[in-house]
């Protein structure tokens, strides 16, 4: 494997929300908006258009229009890692290609997750397609390790399998999304240098001491703030302490239904109800849960300064 | 709910195949031959771009391209029920819309598959935005039960809500592939006059006689002319044995992986290597199943008269 070049994503990435109007179109502004203040306000970098952005209930070409709005309006493509992929191959050529063309840092794939137990060799030739059609030695793949979701995992043997095929550092990272962290601690141990990211910044600590490049999270579109200072003092004693702190935001919002808490809060801090629109077959959070979970956030301490400006900007 | 129209689907369909070029595109003319070769051979209709026509490894376009090829080559539209779902809203919407233009007798939709265990709430949007968007009094849905794939149950809740806000016939009828017949069962006596086909051949004649329209089947590409004789006679008691006959063959061929054992066996039976094609994740019969699947085949008299056309093709 290639050694990973400096300019690798690293660090605390957002897996993005997509802003949508009442008739579900995706609101570019309002998306590049949200990039701008995860970027100034903790993260590192981006990865929209993943299970949190409900990549897989818009169509291709809203997903593309995304991407190109964020790299048309000065958000650093260095930064900015989308998910690309789709059960269909001509789609997840299309979008990884878009991805690509935009300069982004690297592009997010799925397994094609309609058909169960697909065999290794049907996976391995699914990304070995979208490698050589998109065919730009640019190309960064990161891999979407999701089973809850997906149903479809990236076990260790299709990994070294692609980065026997691709030992050109094309197979650049991994996200892992499956809240087991023995598996992540396992991918680590057996690909030294490959960019694996934690899904949830739960594990950010424990990644980045394990050798891992970060995390890519839903709810660090809510937590970035307080993952940031995790990132910084990683190396440090006082770091566990940190972590402390952000978990326990982490595991009040995961008890939700992730996508549609996360707008809920989104819509809070940032004084904009259009927050609220998500696609089927996601729905809002009932007005019960609505209160409880905003009513359990503010309860931390930590959560005072953001939750606090949402306060002002509601009033 | 409306009483079914006279021209309301009914009979032996087949899932029907889609074949590809060695580059994975939908091979129109093939895919035109081949319906005409179904209904010339047994299929009462055709349900194409589902599980078995790996329609949600295609794109939109190349979905709907295919849609256009069979009605712009004068298949009988009366008897199309094209699949036409997908996770993402606008492409459910599109290809819908696509199959209602080209003048389809339905529209087989899946439910968005990829977030798991949806609300029955998010459910009744996704579907009752299809039918809003497509806007159209011509269309009929057919709701695609197969949780094995899909993971996302289509509940008799579902169904009677559905119906409940669309009580002019547009909740046309259902696919129950989940090979449970307690389910179809169970369904046929909740919703006398819905249209609820079987997703397999072996449960034809108790479909049939349990109130249901018929089966729409991905073994039916191979099997069409033995199940034709079983819906001709249903009414007879002769029509057991019939569908034994057809039973066994559709055992036969469900114990391997189904799409590509039927591609395997249509390339057999058309002298058309092409048909060997399919996409990843997806993949061809290794060598020895493909020589045992076709023994077992020959090994069954009721399938001498099709694979004796097929070796004659051969030589």
């Amino acid at each position: 494997m290639a050694s990973p070049a400096s300019s690798q994503p690293r660090g605390v990435y957002a897996a993005v929300l997509t802003p949508l109007s009442a008739s579900y179109e995706p609101d570019t502004a309002l998306f590049v908006r949200q990039c701008r203040w995860l970027l100034d306000n903790g993260c590192d970098g981006l990865a929209p258009l993943g299970t949190t952005g409900e990549a897989n209930s818009l169509s291709v070409e809203q997903r593309i229009r995304l991407i190109e709005a964020a790299a048309g309006s000065g958000i650093p493509m260095a930064k900015f890692v989308p998910g690309a992929g789709s059960c269909a191959l001509a789609d997840a050529v299309k979008v990884t290609k878009a991805a690509v063309a935009a300069g982004a840092a690297g592009a997010l794939l799925l397994p094609p997750f309609y058909y169960k137990n697909p065999s290794e060799d049907g996976l391995f030739a699914f990304f070995s397609e979208v490698i050589q059609r998109v065919g730009d030695a640019r190309l960064r793949l990161y891999l979407y390790h999701f089973p809850q979701l997906s149903t479809v995992p990236i076990t260790a043997g299709l990994i070294a399998r692609l980065m026997k095929a691709y030992p050109d550092g094309t197979i650049a990272g991994l996200k892992d999304s499956s809240g087991d962290w023995a598996n992540t601690a396992r991918l680590l141990k057996e690909f030294p240098g490959f960019g694996v990211f934690s899904g949830s910044e739960e594990f950010l600590l424990a990644n980045l001491r394990a050798g891992g490049v970060g995390c890519i999270s839903a709810s660090t579109n809510v937590t970035a703030p307080l993952a940031r200072p995790v990132y910084l003092a990683w190396q440090e004693k006082s770091a566990d302490e940190l972590q402390k702190a952000l978990t326990e935001v982490r595991l009040v919002l995961q008890s939700y239904p992730m996508q549609a808490a996360l707008k809920q809060v989104c819509a809070a801090i940032h004084g904009e109800p259009a927050w609220l629109n998500i696609l089927p077959p996601n729905r809002p959070l009932p007005p019960a849960q609505a209160s409880e979970i905003m009513a359990r956030l503010s309860a931390l301490p930590q959560m005072k300064a953001l939750l606090g400006k949402a306060a002002t900007k509601a009033a």
